[in-house]
């Protein structure tokens, strides 16, 4: 290795430094052409003087593997494809993956779907909320008050959550949704999803059956599927899952307090016959009351949490429809028996969900700003979900039946004059009639025999919408079923 | 089921609530003796008027579910030992945890070390930094910006992180560390332990053989035995992990720039050794680069992640030993044949990083503050560690031997005069003294055949101690090992 005709003092660090960007160049780290960093910041990255650097610099160019024009930055010689390479330095080939079962699975999933084309009338999108329901003022100042909060030090905190935020959260849960608990059973995660994949991991070994709603919540069947776990999907009618001949299982993952997506309310009769089936099977039950701040035409019937009495049931909550689904907190209730795991998983996991906004948020639960919050929001979601009613009903009428409207954030639209093969086809006309909406087929399992409606399902979610958009949207919903039509006209007079 | 003696009107809703109430008693999620929330309070919560909820109150008065005293908040009645029980309800005795693997292998685990006892002269826990070294205005600048970015909805971002920090990341990594890749190569996390566990995930599959450093990362090896993996300890000396004879295996997990405990940074040759070893065994090598920020004598060896070009290298890094490891922020550079992988698996498990952070973090690299930041921690940690080193060569002169002070936030301090068997009294009597000092011992493998010093070696963590403090805390030290020799002596006498 080339050696600098230098001496003494500087010359140690100017080597080092020399040779930390030759080694860079020769692994193909840097290649031909790539700009060199300004002397400037590699001196105060490296804490030496520029000089030093300069001096690295000047033997680099010496040696021809970089060179430098007036005034631009240094460059990698153009000359130097691929330097000679090292004795034992591995080819830069790319390399196929080599990836774990889980890893396997995990890649095998669907992409995310791509969200609706720009510039739409209106875009029914179902999981985002309206920037302008966020309690900016409030959370700020929460946020500013913790910041401002000086601890002695900054360290890692409990893995569980702050006691603050779970003893927040227990008096919460008691006011809003009749949840007890203590404290060390809540298990503060980055969104309710966190929640399901903790539920997975704990609970389901591979191989193992896990039962769930079908329709059902995409992301829960990609945890439950990719922990390795045999998900049979459970047929939902307008009393939510069905639970007569429920196989054994680990687990059953449900959404009582209102069906994603369809909507429907768990009735007490079926609550109590899965609690059995619970007990019989020796199965949890992952109780997902992701939306359940939002109760319209309803009075609330108590989570099933609330009716065993958290022996079996594992209960997960989120902010995402309240707040943000940008902020990333949530929690699960757990059994006592299960609390240790939980919360040394979670640590595992990332340690612990940002103290920062642990504390806004506990904050915002103890003043009562939270709860005047989700009032607020509430009453603007229900403005949003008569608007949307009253327009779909005037603009559509007897062509399409609604499901799921007395609760949550989103309605599933059912088009009766639409085939359910051509679902695709109505998707792409609304779109370019500029109403953003999304099919409900992907919502059902693959291995899905259940019987479902033969017509075409749309679940529009209404939380971002102003009530001018509102109609317009469905405006263009109808232009899209009226071209449908003429197509289908046409198409059979042809 | 009692019925309410009311007829018409608000009697549904009195009935539902009545009846919501009577089943959370009759579940015994309501205990004997149980406040109930205020009428205001459910009113408010249930959407309906206080009279509503007060008729509800009054017929489970009237039916001895529960009593009231003159302005006290009701309660469930105390005569009501566990109510007679509905048929179908389960009894609430409690459920012995029913895990999976994972979760038996999780629980198992020790609890985290519990932190020094409170009003030490001074606490030398590893991991904590000062308060006063948090960029506060910047910091605090950085989010109110993101949060007044008012986006035109709220809604999840991408899985791997927000494009404006990932492209924020990639210069800054090239800058600082000489790391090359593209922005869709870099996965934010939650801190570093959330970017381990992904690997443990997505490339290890239980029985497969990881390889790490012995001593080493607790929470890593947790991570890799969770997972399922047979974990094989391999010793560190002087420079970094031995690589002559390692096994073949999936994986290696190792620190190069600063050996967590032992500080050593790994040889070029070990590096280029460790490398090879990966091509021929084709396995990953997870690089933590947890605290290279901090380096003192040394100038900067090039990452293991440049010298292979990003292949077989999966590198981790962090802003927990910058800004806090409150903030759990922290990325992954993956090879490009798994980015896809680990973007999916970041989306199972908690969607994304909280965005507000993400979006802060990005300002201040853009805005240079990041680094700016950076140096000023790395002078003022400069300091602290002159001073302690200062301290303890003061006070224990050739009692002692300091390794791996030439980079990070925290010494090893072995004791000559102490057997190793005899470490846990050391650490009382110098908690006793007044110094919160850590074993190294856990940090060694159970399985550990390796040899290691036969004296007894203390961690200690200097990042929020001032230093005047740093020396008293090395006077308790002082005093804690004169304590343990008079001790020693008067055994050797009797």
């Amino acid at each position: 290795m080339a050696r600098l005709p230098l001496a003494a003092a500087g010359v140690l660090r100017t080597q080092r430094i020399y040779e930390a960007i030759r080694s860079q160049i020769m692994s193909g780290a840097l290649g031909a052409g790539a700009a060199l960093p300004s002397t400037r910041s590699l001196a105060a990255e490296w804490g030496v003087s520029r000089t030093t650097v300069t001096a690295a610099f000047e033997q680099l160019i010496a040696e021809g593997y970089i060179e430098t024009r007036h005034g631009a930055r240094s460059r990698v010689a153009q000359g130097l494809e691929r330097a000679p390479r090292e004795p034992d330095m591995p080819a830069p080939r790319p390399e196929p993956a080599t990836l774990s079962a889980f890893g396997r699975r995990v890649e095998r999933f669907p992409a995310p779907p791509a969200s609706g084309p720009e510039h739409l009338v209106a875009d029914f999108r179902y999981g985002d909320l309206a920037a302008g329901d966020f309690p900016l003022r409030a959370w700020k100042k929460a946020v500013n008050v913790a910041l401002a909060r000086r601890l002695p030090r900054l360290r890692y905190g409990e893995a569980n959550g702050l006691p603050e935020l779970r003893e927040a959260l227990q008096g919460y849960l008691w006011r809003a949704r009749g949840v007890r608990c203590e404290p060390d059973q809540i298990v503060v995660v980055n969104g309710s999803q966190q929640g399901l994949d903790l539920c997975a991991r704990l609970l389901l070994d591979r191989g193992e059956r896990a039962v769930m709603e079908n329709p059902g919540y995409g992301l829960a069947r990609q945890v439950f599927l990719a922990a390795g776990a045999d998900v049979v999907p459970v047929g939902v009618d307008g009393e939510g899952m069905r639970t007569e001949g429920l196989p054994p299982a680990r687990l059953a993952y449900v959404t009582p307090a209102h069906q994603f997506p369809l909507g429907s309310i768990m009735s007490i009769a079926r609550r109590r016959a899965l609690i059995a089936w619970a007990e019989s099977a020796g199965a949890y039950i992952v109780e997902d009351d992701y939306d359940s701040e939002y109760r319209f035409d309803v009075s609330p019937i108590p989570p099933l949490h609330a009716m065993d009495g958290g022996r079996r049931v594992l209960y997960i909550g989120t902010v995402s429809k309240t707040l943000s689904p940008a902020l990333r907190l949530g929690y699960v209730v757990v059994p006592d028996a299960l609390a240790v795991a939980f919360a040394k998983a979670k640590r595992l996991t990332d340690r612990h969900t940002s103290t920062l906004e642990q504390e806004a948020l506990a904050t915002l639960i103890q003043t009562g700003a939270y709860e005047r919050h989700v009032r607020r929001v509430r009453r603007r979601n229900g403005e949003r979900r008569a608007q949307l009613l009253a327009a779909l009903s005037a603009a559509l009428g007897n062509r399409m039946t609604v499901a799921g409207a007395d609760a949550g954030l989103h309605v599933v639209l059912w088009l009766n004059g639409v085939p359910r093969a051509r679902e695709g086809e109505m998707v792409q006309l609304a779109q370019q009639a500029g109403a953003g909406v999304y099919p409900i087929t992907p919502l059902y399992a693959d291995a899905a025999t259940l019987p479902r409606p033969e017509v075409a399902g749309l679940v529009l979610g209404y939380a971002t919408l102003e009530p001018s958009v509102i109609t317009q949207g469905v405006q263009a919903i109808r232009q899209a079923l009226d071209a449908f039509c003429d197509l289908a006209a046409a198409g059979s007079r042809s």
